[in-house]
């Protein structure tokens, strides 16, 4: 894994891509699938997620404060619907679908050494915690595996299926 | 334009198209992009998303705490990057843009005519918004385009990088 700067951590989020979400807990993993994020500011890079309470992880990242947002690409799918559709409750499910912590550098909650990105966060914001189950988290720190180029990522559209990346294009843009 | 139940709402917004958000205010519309937002709940829909102070959509949206979310499809990518790279301040954007504003029936935000779905929504949720600019916006009434076909969406990586939609792939997911 290679650190990756802050200021390009947006372009991973932006697109919109299903995500894994790490905790740590009593010295114990888990992970999530999450479709619901989105970035709220570049620079230190502020990020917005709902975590259902009825989900293993809620209390995890409201108790200890810490998460790993891990990126997987395309060929993580099949994975990344088991976790989807398990509960850590039940299961190791690093162990169970074959996902590799690697210790993170700065939160208890483990990088996934088979993601092409890997994000360590904070909670930063927990207003909107009670009513919406809305996290705002501030990334401390990225990783990017250069070994995965071009990764394509997944978009959920709900029942289990998603949209794959498709071509990129260019247009003469202002917008970051 | 017919419309569409709420409860599906979320397969629209879940995969992070780049969205068009329009505003009306002392009887002039705008329209800003928009690519930082998320679901908050599935129905009634809630989303959360980001409308810079510096945009001159925010103090209409804030004042009249209504708008709506329009989706475009890759056709529309050369207008949305130019909505994206001017401001209301300015010009008129749909003249300019070759945008068609369409009466809604909830809000006096327009609907835009070229988009294949269109949301009508009012704020919800203010209280991140001095802090974060972030405004929780429920959804009353949907709207699709049935003439647009399997539209595909872009995806926001920054600086005119857009990625559309790709192959739609399945997997055994109990996941909404």
């Amino acid at each position: 894994m290679k650190e990756l700067h802050l200021s390009k951590v947006y372009q991973l989020l932006e697109p919109g891509p299903v995500v894994l979400l790490t905790t740590s807990r009593k010295g114990q993993h888990n992970v999530m699938a999450m479709s619901w994020h989105m970035m709220v500011e570049f620079e230190p890079p502020l990020v917005a997620c709902v975590v259902s309470s009825a989900d293993h992880s809620f209390a995890a990242l409201r108790t200890t404060r810490e998460c790993v947002i891990a990126i997987p690409a395309l060929k993580l799918a099949p994975q990344v619907v088991q976790v989807g559709n398990s509960s850590g409750r039940d299961i190791d499910k690093f162990q169970t679908f074959d996902l590799t912590p690697v210790p993170a550098q700065l939160v208890n909650s483990p990088l996934i050494a088979e993601c092409f990105a890997n994000l360590e966060c904070k909670v930063a914001e927990t207003r909107l915690v009670n009513k919406y189950n809305l996290f705002i988290l501030e990334v401390l720190k990225a990783w990017i595996d250069p070994a995965q180029k071009n990764p394509k990522t997944i978009h959920h559209c709900g029942y289990g299926t998603f949209i794959v990346d498709g071509e990129t294009i260019k247009l003469k843009s202002k917008m970051r």
